[in-house]
């Protein structure tokens, strides 16, 4: 039942530091410009921007020269799958919102505006979206529930020349491909000899299987919340039947726990939990990566005793996988080229950058550099923008 | 016929300082929290963010305390009526959005947002805006034609519960009554004894007629494109259709022109010429309010001839009628008590407000405060708060 207004006492939530710390919201608008007086103020408002309405309107690529439109973006969600608490609604969802638009700023100068919509229906997202669209420079879509999240963005993809990303998926996608990447080279593999498992079938676990695919993994099994995916089963979503083609070579049927003997590695994306027998009947040298937040799903120090690399999704143990690490970047590197949309390839581009970090100083302990590493965005913004260009979609 | 982008040269558009101080925009995003460290993070971001979310998922009035909501306005464009120059479309509207945002923080520091929307139909509008409003505590309408601009007003007023104002209604409107308050006084009369001629009936005719109305004018004829509007017209929307049942009570059908022949008040918002001889043939210390921009109805100079008060849109004249000295401070009003809705009083105690700023300083060149006077917006912003509270639409 939810508590009256009344009896809430905001002074009593203020001794929760997260708290106090949202009190009065995380965000402002400012001003780039000087408005001192009325000359400032002509060329600023009326009659001076005037001119500048005119000359959009005459050559509508100006607005990228002459507004924020081209640094701003739309952190847009409908509040239906936000972190681990599921379908809060708009108005809820608008703290995590307000904190990746500060990200976005704090990690790429990326200005973005926080958008909670009041509707749900893939439609009716795509339609507002779209609408919006003139205002912005980019779409990062957000805690937006599967399956309706994969059609709501390759709908947008399809519909908008500007880049969309839902960082659940592709920003999740990108570290663990860099994270993987530096694992399998700390134990002297290629991706194409790795075997994994992936638990968790959500939005990051379809795209984690995804861009691992591409980038050459020897085979995945992944599972949903009713098992091993496999072309068998009769109750998969399209996305999941996709998958379930492209997958699970050998046609395993059982457990994710019995799937793990003899695997190289193991993806954590479901909120499940994996005993330490499981994770002790992996391959040598194996790479465990538990990333549900809060509750990683098994103990990093237990899988330590058995892994030889063990990330989490969580910043008090090693090798933290964490999506600040891709999405100010992506971003910026996109918009510094007027990106029409964001490539296969420029995610991969983003990850092998975020990898590279690394460099020398690869331990078991550091596969994947820390989120406050100012190496990391500058790397990802290069890599984003040159791929860009390689493909085509440069605009600039 | 469209410019290419690649015969447009920024260099050159530069030279003229309104560009050049558009360049890149005039607005930006910072977050009003530090994010130094794993610590900040862990609050701004995941996890402290999931407890903020929680406690607004179960009451969902915090959003005000815990988000930046309760301070933000969208404001929102079609770009179908973007200042005079007509319909340009939602990205040629955009430097005019960034320039109001931009004003709302520099004179209320209120957070706005530029909205321009790639949708005209009033059902779209209307739509799009309710689905936008979780992440918005008030909502500035722009630069939306007339007739639509009233039925997506009234409806967005129904049908949502925070502040919705029509800037280029009521604003033009606040600030006119404002002015002919001061005018009425400076020459000894009350507003019940002016007969005023309002050419233009538009979004900005329309609300200063009803504002007046509201305010006890003595008469008003109103004119617009076709002539003055009167019952016997069969060629009227349903606003001007109520407008001709409340105004013009002699039913004259002749020219604004002649309308003018002994009124008191002219006021021109409709961007067509009054000759010399008709402001001439007006009252004795008749008042003039030539609104039109950039070129009013009249010229000040001419009108100073024969009217005793002259106002006009123009910065380089005396008394300018300009929309900022109302839209900041009313929205700061009505954020601050954290309003349902802007009512009728609010936007009348405002203009009191505003008119009693001249005080003892009035004069036929004083009749409006400056748009830089640094007590217009505590002025308006305590009365609209005030009002608020008085009509039982504050929430704190």
């Amino acid at each position: 039942m939810a508590v009256t207004p009344s009896s809430v006492s905001l002074e009593t939530l203020d001794l929760d530091p997260a708290f106090a710390l949202h009190r009065g919201g995380k965000l402002e608008v400012r001003s780039t410009v000087p408005v001192r007086d009325a000359d400032d103020l002509s060329l600023a408002y009326t009659p001076g921007v005037a001119r500048v309405c005119t000359a959009i309107a005459d050559t509508p690529e100006l607005v990228n020269d002459y507004t924020w439109v081209s640094n701003v973006v739309a952190v847009v969600s409908d509040g239906t799958a936000v972190l681990g608490l599921g379908d809060i609604g708009p108005a809820a969802a608008m703290p995590v919102m307000e904190g990746k638009a500060l990200l976005f700023k704090q990690f790429a100068n990326v200005d973005a505006v926080p958008i909670c919509l009041d509707c749900t229906g893939i439609e009716e997202l795509v339609e507002t979206v779209v609408r919006l669209a003139p205002s912005f420079g980019g779409i990062n879509l957000e805690d937006i529930s599967a399956p309706r999240c994969f059609e709501v963005e390759a709908r947008l993809r399809d519909l908008l020349d500007i880049p969309v990303f839902h960082d659940d998926q592709h920003g999740t996608a990108i570290v663990v491909l860099a994270a993987l990447r530096n694992a399998a080279r700390l134990t002297g593999r290629s991706l194409g000899e790795l075997r994994a498992v992936v638990a968790g079938a959500g939005a990051s676990g379809v795209a984690v299987s995804r861009i691992l695919l591409n980038a050459g993994i020897g085979d995945i099994a992944v599972a949903d919340s009713k098992g091993m995916i496999h072309a068998d089963r009769d109750d998969l979503n399209p996305v999941k039947r996709a998958l379930a083609a492209d997958t699970n070579r050998t046609g395993f049927t059982g457990s994710t726990e019995q799937a793990l003997a003899g695997a190289d590695v193991f993806i954590g994306l479901s909120g499940s939990t994996v005993t330490e027998a499981a994770i002790a009947s992996m391959a040598a040298d194996s790479i465990v990566f538990a990333l549900s937040n809060p509750t990683p799903e098994v103990q990093p120090e237990v899988a330590r005793r058995h892994a030889r690399v063990v990330a989490t999704g969580r910043s008090d143990f090693p090798n933290q996988i964490n999506n600040v690490l891709a999405f100010p970047g992506v971003f910026r590197g996109a918009l510094d080229v007027r990106a029409s949309t964001i490539t296969e390839n420029m995610k991969v581009a983003a990850a092998e950058a975020l990898a590279a970090v690394v460099g020398d100083d690869l331990s078991e302990d550091y596969v994947i550099p820390g989120p406050f590493d100012a190496r990391v965005a500058t790397a990802v913004i290069a890599a984003v923008s040159e791929q860009a260009r390689a493909d085509g979609v440069a605009r600039r």
